[in-house]
């Protein structure tokens, strides 16, 4: 972590476009900037684009705009310029060689950010909002990297973990204090906010389901018996939003099989096996598979297929589906090829995949799902890491208050309270190893 | 052809990255910007930065960058508002629709570059040069494209239509005088100046066949009997380059095998089938596409197998390929596996491809081919369209030439003239049809 070299990178999507753009930041940016370039003025205006040529050993690589901003009034906090040029891959690769051979180093992924961070111009919770920010394909996704760029969370951790501190300060004022049995630190108040702390950390921790469906996509998966309609309902899901169908980078793709966004949530939709009674231990193991994704999906569809299927048969598949996948994932009965039916089941949805009947309903259920666990309005943690880092934090305040019910004395006390304060500093990046920042960058993209 | 709405377009590479750029061109630029856009003070600085929030019914999408250009100092002439935002694909798809529900236009591909064409920031053939320049995957087709931009080619065309335009002027002054046997512009003079210009398209002509080949490649076929050791030998010219091997885009895969810039200078591989005497109906089949595909080569790399070719027996079967492709590609004679032979033959190059021993020799021997063809420093032409507008202007000037040997009428000689102006003036788009800008202009990405 070298806050004192000058980093370089490109900046945009790899490949070709009408622009390009590369940035430095670093104590020597201009003069990083100044080495390649010709036709600036003596005095570069701040946040100004300059026409310029670049160029190396070779001759001039391109004409294009030189923008500087001033530290601490720029993205990282340190110097930066930003070259726009071409946006062949071949010129900005050349310029990105003439950068480096005049004294910048090539940025680690996120290392603008990073510095951002170091800097104090982000929290940590914030710097990680922008790689989300980045990532954000739907539009849950993107309000909630807003919300948390924007600092809400960041700022609601910090206050939290100050009136920890300044209580913790009472205690240890107490332990200076020594045999005399003086107590500045009033238990009673330093219980109702250890309980007011341990409620905003159950609150954020319990949003994270919200918050990690929405980064990750909701998972639903279909099941129901061969021939009831599973792949035909998939693609009448994806058929009708084919414009906004996306692989979700990161995921395998044998267990995921599409993503679609619905109202702005995206949903992964698992494939499964036809499951049926079967003697055959190979289609038995797929069956297997099938329960095993439906357990960890948010949502199960359970597909029926209406013109063979009546309401007892249903009802009875529904249960022994509830038995296999327990009772984490919400359960959708639903009856297709309602077209071809005698009559509707009551408490079961009908649709008619193949017509295209019945699947706004559907939708409509999906995204109920998914909003009643959201807190409306509220912090929405989307980060595992916060989660973890939160979930620290309330075991401590919870020992915490186990040790002022037992009147334990005012060292073991003020141990919990520092360990509270510690995970809820991990947060913000108030106190954070280096390793974990190292692994939180590299996340980012090349050139944020 | 409209230059009166605001276009817009995301101008960098499509995908995520750090950072993307939006543009919009037009008389309504600030006003569109502004409609989306919080916090801007009432006065845009120009050419300046301004941090700001940027919006659309739903919310907020963004903070960011605007940076605003005034016409004509701009790259179109017109006003430009340029977005820098976060690179994910969701923000710059929210956005471009935010712009576009604000009054914006979605941008036609190389619209903004054609309006810096209409509005004279450039000539046409300075247009065409940036669309090379963006593709250019190698040092020379930079090279050339560079020079292009920079605008000595057309200002060279439109000195000499200048020349012909001021005489062409003398004899329609003539042609006032009717009758009277009056001659204003020397024939004499004229025919030096036709010669002239003549001699410059032809020697701008003939500069295509290096700047054609530089834009796409230098087609080398590798030909040879079965087992000299074809595929070895590309793939040793591969592997060498391995990080620079690329695809040419437009080009069919299935006459194309790869591509890769020697010398900052591309050259595409052309496999072919191995050559030998059959009475198989489809290896003959074969064999005749790989004289064909020799035939339209720029190089022919003849491939023996040094461990069992004599030097009589090469020189024929050099003869007999000659005899089948032509006089049109260069015809490198190789002997591989030269590490197995027992002495080296003479006017051959010996090489072994399994050693990677020679390679240097023969890729210097590409090098110098296509050096030796290049006019050194001087203009070259790199666009299908110049050559077919000086060819024609070039007939014209032999028409015009003809026509005053034979002291035919000042009218005939004044139509072979203006032909001659019109087809130099294609060039830099001083005559222009509608159809064929649209057609020019159609090749850019979108954004530039």
């Amino acid at each position: 972590m070298q806050l004192t070299d000058t980093i370089a990178a490109i900046s945009t999507a790899p490949g070709t476009g009408a622009i390009a753009l590369l940035r430095l930041s670093g104590p020597q940016a201009e003069t990083v900037a100044r080495a390649i370039c010709d036709g600036l003025p003596d005095e570069l205006r701040e946040r100004f684009a300059h026409r310029c040529d670049f160029r190396d050993a070779e001759g001039r690589i391109d004409d294009g705009l030189l923008t500087f901003f001033r530290g601490p009034r720029s993205y990282t906090g340190d110097d930066i310029a930003e070259l726009a040029v071409h946006g062949s891959p071949y010129i900005q690769q050349r310029l990105m060689e003439a950068l480096l051979a005049v004294g910048a180093r090539l940025a680690l992924p996120g290392e603008f950010t990073q510095r951002a961070f170091l800097n104090r111009k982000l929290d940590l919770s914030q710097a990680e909002a922008v790689a989300d920010l980045i990532a954000s394909q739907s539009a849950a996704q993107h309000r909630l990297a807003m919300q948390q760029l924007r600092g809400g969370f960041g700022q609601r951790i910090e206050e939290l973990r100050q009136q920890l501190i300044d209580f913790a300060a009472l205690i240890e004022l107490e332990l200076d204090f020594g045999e005399e049995d003086v107590e500045f630190a009033k238990r009673p108040e330093l219980l109702a906010l250890v309980d007011r702390i341990t409620a905003v950390c159950d609150r954020l921790i319990e949003s994270f389901r919200y918050g990690n469906a929405v980064k990750q996509g909701v998972p639903v998966a279909i099941v129901g018996a061969p021939n009831s309609g599973k792949s035909t309902l998939l693609n009448a899901l994806l058929e009708e939003d084919r414009a906004i169908v996306s692989d979700i980078p990161g995921t395998t793709r044998d267990t995921v099989e599409e993503a679609i966004t619905i109202g702005g949530v995206l949903f992964r939709f698992i494939d499964t096996a036809g499951i049926r009674r079967t003697d055959d231990t190979v289609e038995r193991l797929g069956i297997e598979r099938s329960y095993k994704k439906a357990t960890e999906a948010a949502i199960v569809v359970l597909l029926g297929d209406a013109s063979v299927m009546n309401e007892q048969a249903f009802g009875l598949e529904a249960r022994m589906l509830r038995e296999r996948i327990g009772d984490g994932p919400t359960l959708i009965p639903v009856l297709n090829k309602a077209d071809l039916a005698p009559k509707a089941l009551s408490g079961t949805l009908a649709i008619s995949a193949k017509k295209g009947e019945g699947l706004d309903a559907l939708k409509q259920r999906f995204l109920e799902l998914v909003n009643s666990t959201a807190t409306q309005g509220d912090i929405v943690v989307t980060n595992a890491r916060h989660v973890d880092a939160l979930t620290k934090a309330r075991q401590a305040l919870l020992d915490a208050r186990a040790a002022i019910e037992q009147g334990i004395s005012g060292e073991l006390l003020a141990v919990d309270l520092r360990r509270a304060q510690y995970h809820l500093g991990e947060i913000t990046g108030r106190i954070t190893p280096d390793d974990l920042l190292g692994s939180i960058f590299g996340r980012f993209c090349i050139g944020k």
